[in-house]
């Protein structure tokens, strides 16, 4: 006997309709002989519209009370997908984040697991029944509080709770098929992907890749929980994500795993910096101040004449503004001449556990894009990873050359289902 | 410094706007230097829609999950409501059932209040902090569920919430002024009344006024709370409903506090039941049996000649379909002739403490309707009330004439806000 924990988010929950489709797959699943625990999210746009709601009557609503709100959402959600299961016949219960032992710190809207106690999960699989559990949201010891885990806190969910339970397997239901060697909305020849390393997936996901939220996946990593990412539409066999023990290597890793696109960042150049000690220091300080997340950093070589440098670097657009602002304000501190922001830029990202034992990776992808008339304006690599920023205007037809370059492209055409798997 | 409990209903809370004008009230009883607690209903007609979703999903829902399911409503009203106050500059916590300390046993639906720990809120309170807590909610600590206190729950959380934290006075707000002499919408004359006794109150809401369930009423008397019924609209004096002590009489109590009406009972009349020993005990064993409350019984005198009688009883119109169904299959052991069923009847019920020591209301009474021309059907009575059974149509009628007889009508007309203030 497997257990199994089943993660379903807001869109496989839509509506009553949805609900019962849902409840009869985690019905097969548990009549084919596995125990299964079920993490579910909020119906459709439910937490959006709670929001909504809370912006309503106040236009900064505490802490405490908005996930107090929030947390409603999953309750309803929950409730309703056990009442279908049992209607079809399984005993089903349903569990707050609380009931299910997710104990987090105090950190409202973001709080961080630190321990899970799902003994009344276990009780429940124990007895014969299917656990459900509302996903994205915790408890806090200390305070007595209700608490939610931020964005992809139900991914997260159903992980803690896969590595705590032992589980066999956590999958992650969504409306894909799996991961994809690329976005299939942008490139129809993508590939499923059967197998991944969980370290490929979270080198993708920091890339741009959306199927799965980076915290979730570090986390599987950290416990050695296996995720299967697959579609709720369809009984086909998804991505399984995987984690190789240290030095163990029977899984063949391909060259390349895939190619993530990222067209949510934007470029800051810091013009005509002193060439002396200590500004860079000056101006990362600064920006991490403002509260950005820096991802690639370039600085030019000096121009002798001036004594002065460039220094580049990309974050995430929604940081621009309050990272120009907190650059200006030190401007005569850091004592450069101007800033360029360039919200125009794409980065394309290469992802593949080979790459370590092989060095023509670079080269085969910088030829690639050059043939295809592409710029590179920036380049950074990590041990698995290569990226490069280019115009945002050809950061398709880049994925497009980049994937066939590497062999990636698939015979047949990926389906892909409406909305966008959260 | 006073504690005060306040009770929102539903239709107080029933937006955003609504929201934000209870929060004024709360914050405004707060500054006067008051501690206060707030109990507050699901927003509007959420149950409602909460209930039919869980239809949708499965025809019988699971009580368990229902109360999940249905707790969710408080915890939105409830958590806006905090957000709200705190928005006015005034702390404020909500809790839920669970976390206010509410324990009940584990009858889904329809829990018992076992017990009320209130630490958490007695903590907000002496931090300085408005506490709101979910009404309708509470917790069984044998199984960890949640429950609901079911019908009326809300307005048994503030009163056993203000037992618990001994508050000097429970405030219902609701949508009209308070407790009337007999339903204003049915009576224009009817006057609100300032104070009634506890058990006034009781036969009052036991014979079909609306403004207070019978549950709390008697869970406020046998802890001796004070409950005020006010209007959430303005800030008029509404009525107090109080508990004198046994053996106190410095309240002089009128002779009638009011008049109740009541179409909500159905007659079945038994006819030609053998008029021998242990028959009345096995039509009302049968009738128990199938679930139903009757109120009045009357027997008829035995016709010599044939030695049977007529039984008639009065039922909830709902408990009629399920009654004659159980009674029909007892036929042969009974051995009755047929069966009357009449939904078109109207009860209408006079109350007053003032009846212990008064012999002459049921003369006054009788004579009042004779007067007017209407017919009464059956009569019953307990010490401060009379109830008579008179045909639906003549009910309104009856009710005013009697309102008048006993001098209770009021120089000016009452103001009726919307809605049914639950």
């Amino acid at each position: 006997m497997s257990l199994i924990v089943q993660k379903y988010g807001g869109s496989s929950v839509a509506d009553a309709e949805s609900i019962k489709r849902v409840a009869k797959r985690i019905v097969e699943t548990r009549k084919a002989g596995n125990e299964v625990v079920v993490v579910v999210s909020a119906m459709g746009d439910t937490t959006d519209e709670l929001m909504d709601l809370a912006n309503e009557v106040v236009p900064m609503p505490s802490g405490r009370e908005l996930d107090m709100l929030l947390t409603a959402g999953e309750r309803i959600s929950m409730a309703l997908l056990a009442m279908a299961i049992k209607g079809l016949g399984v005993e089903a219960r349903s569990y707050t984040g609380s009931q299910a032992g997710m104990l987090t710190d105090a950190q409202h809207g973001s709080a961080r697991i630190v321990d899970v106690t799902p003994g009344r999960v276990r009780a429940a699989l124990d007895s014969g029944a299917v656990a459900i559990v509302a996903g994205f949201q915790g408890f806090n010891r200390g305070t007595g509080d209700i608490t939610t885990l931020g964005r992809g806190g139900s991914d997260t969910t159903a992980v803690a709770l896969a590595a705590a339970l032992d589980a066999d397997v956590c999958e992650i239901y969504t409306d894909v098929d799996g991961v994809f060697t690329t976005d299939p909305r942008m490139v129809p020849a993508a590939r499923k992907i059967d197998t991944i390393t969980s370290e490929e997936m979270l080198e993708l996901a920091a890339a741009g890749a959306k199927v799965l939220y980076i915290r979730a996946v570090e986390y599987a990593r950290r416990h050695g929980v296996t995720l299967h990412v697959r579609s709720s539409f369809n009984n086909n066999e998804g991505t399984l994500v995987i984690n190789p023990a240290d030095g163990e290597s029977n899984v063949e890793e391909p060259l390349i795993a895939g190619v993530a696109a990222d067209l949510s960042q934007a470029k800051i150049t810091v013009v005509g910096v002193p060439d002396i000690p200590g500004k860079a220091a000056q101006i990362f300080t600064t920006v991490a101040r403002a509260g950005a997340n820096i991802d690639m950093i370039v600085q030019n070589v000096s121009a002798a004449a001036t004594g002065r440098t460039d220094i580049s670097f990309t974050l995430p657009k929604t940081d621009g503004p309050g990272t120009i602002a907190a650059l200006e304000a030190a401007r005569a501190d850091i004592a450069f001449e101007t800033l360029q922001y360039d919200d125009q830029i794409g980065k394309l990202s290469l992802v593949g556990a080979g790459m370590r034992t092989n060095a023509g990776v670079s080269a085969q992808l910088f030829t690639a894009l050059f043939e295809a008339g592409i710029n590179i304006e920036m380049i950074s690599t990590s041990e698995i990873r290569i990226s490069v920023v280019t115009r945002a205007d050809t950061i398709a037809a880049a994925v497009r050359v980049v994937h066939t370059a590497f062999g990636l492209d698939s015979e047949e055409k990926a389906v892909v289902h409406g909305g966008t798997g959260r």
